[in-house]
Formats: C-alpha cells, structure tokens, sequence
C-alpha cells in the first residue's frame, strides 16, 4: 500500500499575517503572502501548488481573516468557498489548527485514517520533489504513531530571528525526539548551535492527526479545552469568543511529550523582510534586484520593487526602493529588516497604503 | 529726475532650459523655472515679481520656447500674449537677446530713452531691495555711458560651475572695467580667486541699451549681423532660421571692448542642481528638506521632493528623493549634481515624464 493511499491527507494553509513586512507593498488587506516575492506568483499560489503536489485540490484548507476573502478568492479561484476557514477573530496558530481539524474530521471520508499538514502560506520552498518526500516520511510518522509532528530546517545561517529545535534520539529514519524548543537566541549562541550541529530551525509547519491534534489541546492547553466542545457541534463564533490568542508552539508543541521533529531535505526561507529577496531571487551582476518598472543605473547591491510606476536609482548602494499601494519607500538595506518600528511612527492612511 | 523717469525700463526673461537638472521634477515640457524651488511659486513668477519692481508689468517680456506657451500662460496670466516671445527655434541667448531688443525698439514709447535688463528666470535672488539697487546702478550705467552692463556676484565658495569674471578698473561708484571673462576654472583655481579677490561669478544678467546690443551685435558678432536686418523687418522665422546657435557670452561680451561689470549687493543662487536647493532652503534639525507628502524617520542631511504622492524615507542618510512627473528617483546627493549623464542611458519616456 503505497503512502499516498494509507492516509486521507489534509493540508491546511495558515493566512494570517498583518502585512508591515514588506510595506509599502504587503498591507492589513494585501499582506506579504499575496505578493509574487518568489517566482511571478504570490507566495500562496506557490503554495497552494505545493499543497496540490501531496493531496487533492479538495483537501487543502485556508485559515485567515475575513479581511482577505476577496484576494483569496481572486487568487486561488479553483478553491471552492467551504475550502476557506475564515476566523471571526485573529486568535493565533492553536485555535485557528483546533477549528481546521475540527473541520477535516467532520468532512473527511475516513476520519480515522485523516492525517492534516499544516503550512504556512508566506514562507518559499523548493525544490518540489525534496518537499514532497520530506513530507512523505512526516505524514507516516504522524499517521502510525500518532504523534505531533514538526518541520526542523537544517541551519545554514547563525540566524537570531528564528527559534530552534534541539534535536534527540532518532524514532524512525528522519523522525527525532525533540530534546527541547529554544527561544529566538542572540547572535554568539546562534553561531555555537550552527558550528556544534544538532539544532534545527523551528519552521512552523506541523504535521499531525486531526484527532490527535485535539486530544492534545484538550489535555495540555487549557486555555482551548473548555472551548473545544463548541467546536464539535459547530459553533465557531462562540469558539473564537471564548479562547485567548495563543500560538500553537507555545500552547501546546513545547507543553506535550509527545511531539517529534522530522528533518526537512529542502531548501526554506521565511523572507521575512525586504533584503531577504536578494536570498531567495537571483540578483544582477552588481548585486541588483530588479522588479517592475525598476531602472538602476551604476547602482550597487539594491533592491527595487517598483510595482505602482517607475523608480529610476543612480549611484545607489545598498538601498531598498520601494513604489507599490501608492507610497514610495525607500531605507537603507540594513534599516529594512524590521519595519514595524518604523510603522509606529507613520500616520495610519501611509500604514495602510492606497489599495 | 529720479533714475526711475530717466530711462524706459524693460525687463527681458530668458526662459529657456531643457529641463534636465531637477528632473523627474523637471521635464522638457516643465523645466526647472516652472519648479516652485525657491519659494511657493515658481522660479518665473518669483522672477517676474522682481521685474515688476523694476518696471511695469506691461514692459516685461519673455522669451522661450513654443512648448512652454500652456504653461507660461497658465503661471502668468497677467502678462499679455504678446508678451510672449515664443521662438521658432532654440538658438542660445545671443538672438534670443537680438529679438528682444529689437521689440524693444519697435514697441517702446521713446527707444532712444529705453534700457533692457535681461534676466534668468530659474535663479534664487534676495533680497528684493538689494535686487532693485544693483539694477538701479546697472540701468544708469549702461543708459549714460552706453556699455554692455554684466552682473557680478562675490563669490562665496569655490564653485567650478560657474564662469568668472576678472573684475578691473573702477568706472563709477559700483560699476567696474572688465579685465577677462575666465570660463569654469578648477576646484585649484576657483580656491585661489576666492582668496585673492577680484573675481566676481558671471552670472548671466544683462543690462543695455538695445540699440547699443544691436549696434554692438552688427560690430562683432559676424555669426547674427548679416540677419539683423531681418529683424528689422520683423521678419522673426527668417532670423531664427537663418542664424546659428550662439551665446552673448561668446558671440559679444568676450568680444567687445565695451563691456563693464556691476558687483550685485544681492544673494544670488542658480540652483543648479537637487542638492543646491539644501542651500537655498531651510532645512530641518536633522539636515534633511522635505517638501510635498514627504515623511523621513530618523534621517540626516536628505532631500525628500514629494509632488506626486507619499514618500516615506526611513535611515536614509545624503539622499535625494524625488517623486514627481509620474516617476520615482533616487540617488545620493553627490551623484544628484549631473543628470544629464544618466539621462542618457535611461529610455525616452523616462527623460521626458508622463506630465
């Protein structure tokens, strides 16, 4: 009996995010993960491809706000309209999962043999085939043997912005026991897990049974038990009222024994700001990156994402421009890693964008 | 008889330029005059506010190009169509100044009494009090002793943009013999004359009697003298086609022995470039100039022009940025000094803008 076959697989997609990543171009009502940051579509369309490469396009999920139905749907239009959970209330990662699962078991042919993928929709993974064969393994795991799966991402950088998973005995071949979860640490204990070995990224994707999933919640986050009733007999609204916003590894993954870390074979990046891009797209022969309407003239090491009209850079060096929702932008590289400080200080209609 | 009564004022505006030194603000279609840099009206009507301390409005004309017509009329609607001195072709100030005097001739109410002022209208110049009294000198001069007036500013830096002038002889209070005409010097150079004195920046203000210019332009200027007499017989189109690119500079005032300078008792600034408007306008705490919807967070010494939607500049340090004709330009103030060259290398509809 091939993989495919011994499980029912579900892939819920989480599409929440507030968009200050990448403004001016990610806003609240466009955020990063509907831009083409990637290849020329946005990162969910890249996505929902992945998604489609490990189970039919009726089994793929989307959690996120009811803020983004119309993008949604203008995007992924082959998905049907019950296929988007969309929350009443941004609670986090634990409630959001509770509310997917709950769904798959109530829509799937085979409850019991459900196994449910969660990924995140703004991240960029490849290649395909190294996704799908990492995944392979991660559902067998959680399938059989019943536990909480994660994704952990082989170092490839002392990176300060990511928590870590140090890694335990091996279970099965690429399946590990998960020593402990490690907070986002400074830059000398980041460089020592990168040379000692032994520690992954936390990727944020999860692979579990859904029934497992909520047998979890009910015994180790009490902050969801109480509610979890209401989602059995389908009362999302009075779900999502009555829990705190809570993030599924806080809530649960660092609370249960029963979790384990299956080691990704692909490549992972969580762009998580602007000068990320020159990691994940192939710049120019001056270290360039050019998009859109975007002209650099004996420029150096810059980014131009010039999406709403044209950006014209002479002499730059290590500039992010930024033309798109109407606002031009423009920060030295190293200034547009973190912007939410920078959007604190802004009026709301700039925050927001024109779009 | 006060100075006012004793001479027929005329003020001559050049305003040519084909808009490349403040572009994207400035196009071939709206070029640097039309750019409110010194005040909150344009370079022109600022100029023309200073005519009109000299003279009546009615004797004021100006001289430009026939694709400026919209816009000058739209900026100026005081000024009477034929006001308007729309030449056929581009052919440098020396026929441009040749036309203009000879209108002068043919509309002045006594010509033998006129005197024409001819006055860039894309410099800064303050204040007007100091304007009008170097003028007053310049007009008695150049209407008593019938010379070719030229207006020297003291220089106050070492400029390499500019021309000097080698200032000579004392012929009455305020108005100087001219020992040469010194094209751009070296940074050397331009640092010595500052030291040793004597030299006064020639900043392309005129003042004569038309007669004299015409009767001067017939003794020295070969290149305009046999087409004259076009002008004579008002015959614009023929003059213009029949005569080559030329300036007063070249074609007459280094040329005739019967030139003399005025030191100006004026601040004087051509602008000449983005990064000059940091010396002609106040900047804020941190250096940096913003005009429009122009937002910088923790930014030092740059210049934000905002004129056709937000611009939001975050850690930007010695930067330029222009947003304005449709177009975003960014580049660092020292490599915002010449555009030209990079104008060149960037397509058609770029250089002119989509105003």
């Amino acid at each position: 009996m091939s993989e495919e076959s011994r499980f029912e697989r579900w892939v819920v997609l989480l599409a929440g995010g507030i968009g200050s990543r990448f403004w001016p171009a990610s806003t609240p009502r466009r955020p990063k993960q509907f831009l083409p940051l990637a290849t020329n579509h946005p990162l969910i369309v890249d996505t929902v491809e992945r998604a489609r490469a490990l189970t039919d396009a009726s089994r793929v999920l989307i959690v996120a706000g009811e803020q983004l139905r119309l993008e949604l749907e203008s995007h992924l239009p082959e998905l049907g309209r019950d296929q988007l959970l969309l929350e009443p209330q941004a609670r986090g990662t634990a409630p959001a999962l509770a509310w997917a699962a709950s769904e798959i078991i109530a829509r799937a042919e085979q409850p019991d043999r459900a196994v449910m993928v969660s990924l995140n929709t703004d991240h960029v993974i490849r290649p395909l085939e190294d996704f799908v064969s990492t995944l392979d393994i991660a559902i067998a795991a959680a399938g059989d043997a019943g536990r909480l799966l994660t994704l952990g991402i082989q170092p490839v950088r002392p990176e300060t912005g990511y928590g870590y998973i140090e890694v335990g005995d091996p279970l099965t071949p690429g399946v590990f026991e998960v020593r402990r979860f490690v907070e986002k640490p400074d830059e000398d204990t980041a460089t020592d897990y990168l040379r000692q070995g032994g520690f992954l990224w936390n990727s944020g994707m999860f692979v579990w049974r859904p029934q497992v999933l909520l047998a979890e919640l009910d015994a180790h986050t009490p902050e969801l038990s109480g509610k979890l009733e209401s989602l059995a007999r389908g009362d999302v609204a009075d779900f999502f009222a009555g829990v705190p916003a809570l993030s599924v590894d806080h809530g649960l993954m660092e609370r249960s024994p029963n979790v384990a870390v299956v080691e990704a074979g692909f490549e992972w990046d969580d762009v998580g700001a602007w000068a990320a891009l020159l990691r994940v797209r192939e710049s120019d022969a001056q270290g360039n990156l050019l998009t859109g309407d975007a002209h650099a003239v004996d420029c150096q090491d810059s980014l131009i994402w010039a999406e709403d009209g044209p950006v014209v850079a002479y002499g730059a060096s290590g500039l992010v421009i930024v033309r798109a929702s109407g606002i031009t932008f423009v920060a030295p590289r190293e200034r547009a890693l973190e912007l939410k400080q920078l959007l604190a200080e802004l009026p709301e209609d700039l925050r927001s964008g024109d779009d």
